[in-house]
């Protein structure tokens, strides 16, 4: 389920509010290139900085512009109720699709974490996406931990932080992991710069923030991998290493993409909630020049 | 301003709601016992967990409650402009001032932080608290980024995380903080095992989770500091060492509070906003054993 390329959407902002004109853009594009599928509202939707009501209209937009797409709507939130009624919303508008990741100001121990995932799962007739993040979340999943979660009805997929690792350890590690689900749940793997890896070492999904702005490209290397060219598909990735050096450089790749978004003209400056802040001057110079020498467009 | 004990009241909650009528209990204690000020929606507030108008709700209130003792009011949200309408409606319904930690979901880098700090100094006019938590936050203040804060209009004070120091190194410390600040702002100090030291280095301010619920015992330590008696301040405090280290075993004083707060029934288990929990069972039977132990009623 939700196999292949899950782009995720920036949610452009415009003095504060959502800038729904440009919003659609981003979605326009995505479904022109036809990814596999929209994550809508993820980290890089920047879910945490908007409200209940914007967010609601956040997946109202998604699923109307979608067409036959699947979207998937990141739910999560700090209280439980909210994650709920965002749940409930999205399944009666049409998504495709839940994820949910622990966040939390108070960092949660594990029986509030699956008492998390239990009250959606019972709760929402709908497929659930495992998000383990522990660089935003401060939480990090233990592997009983996910198979307890994942033996929850209508959780369909464990999306796994990338893994700077070698070739033959990420297939260790992805067996193992396998090894303990249910044979109906998916793994994803998320980090742009390990998607190709995640992809070749037997990850059904790629939940990438650059697919969602340069669709074409991730789907290149998504496809390679899909079929088999997992040389290639590491190849291409490597290529877009200076992009994935700006990730670490800015801190995530939230800002790198916000600000290649807006060299694109695809959203407007400043498209970020406040406080966060693209680039600007000379760093946004650099990376327009960046993306020109990688016929980025 | 806001020197000597500042309690930080939980936020009880009813089924998901604020549990006003409990939360004027909470609100009535800190009265009677004569706080010096009543710290609301700071993290033992839950205020990360509720929505702006909860925490619109909660900050009127307080103010109603308070009496003469002044009221601070948490106004920490991910985005600046909720930030900026917490601040506004804070003044507007008569608090004595504001506290603010950057708390972000994308990690906020030093002009993003100077940036929302700026913001919110320049709008409204009213007393305003930094907080360093990085524990919660993952933003750590530079000294450098401390003093320049400290020069926007309204900063009144510098809220410093714990310092698990000597008592030479803490005034070593406070005393090189203090050289960087403009005179009129002072330093509060957090993190309840750290409070007596921290007022005994040269804190103002002790800012208390402990105090929200047994204000009494937290203003006994704050007077004994605060009158030149460091020692027997310390003292006391170490009395209390079996309550700090449930602190550490349950990941912070929240869960631990609430929970001395249900066994004192202050407020209604449960209490916390979901998905956290507060101690159950065995915890906390011997919680109350403790309580009961060392007097804390």
């Amino acid at each position: 389920m939700f196999s292949g390329l899950s782009a995720y959407t920036l949610t452009p902002m415009d003095h504060q509010q959502i800038d729904e004109m440009h919003y659609r853009q981003v979605l326009q594009r995505l479904v022109g290139a036809q990814v596999d599928s929209i994550s809508v509202l993820g980290f890089t939707g920047s879910y945490a900085y908007l409200s209940e009501n914007e967010r609601r209209r956040v997946t109202d937009i998604a699923v109307e512009e979608a067409q036959s797409l699947p979207v998937i709507v990141g739910i999560s939130a700090q209280e439980t109720q909210t994650t709920l009624n965002l749940a409930a919303h999205a399944k009666h508008v049409g998504a495709a699709g839940l994820m949910l990741t622990p966040m939390s100001y108070q960092h949660l121990n594990d029986e509030e974490v699956f008492g998390l995932y239990q009250a959606i799962a019972n709760a929402v007739e709908l497929p659930l996406i495992v998000y383990g993040n522990p660089a935003a979340t401060q939480y990090e999943f233990s592997d009983n931990l996910y198979a307890k979660i994942a033996s929850l009805p209508h959780v369909c997929c464990i999306k796994i932080p990338g893994m700077p690792l070698s070739d033959e350890e990420n297939h260790a590690r992805i067996t193992q992991l396998k090894a303990l689900l249910p044979s109906h749940v998916t793994l994803g793997i998320s980090g742009d710069p390990y998607g190709a890896a995640g992809l070749n070492a037997g990850c059904s999904t790629w939940f990438s923030q650059f697919g969602g702005v340069f669709p074409a490209q991730a789907l290149a290397i998504t496809r390679a991998a899909q079929q088999g060219y997992a040389v290639e598909a590491v190849q291409h990735s490597q290529t877009l290493e200076p992009i994935w050096s700006l990730y670490k450089q800015f801190g995530s790749g939230l800002r790198v993409m916000a600000t290649a978004a807006e060299i694109l003209e695809l959203v407007k400056a400043p498209s970020l909630p406040e406080p966060l802040q693209a680039l600007s001057g000379r760093d946004k110079q650099a990376l327009a020049q960046l993306l020109s020498e990688l016929k980025l467009r």
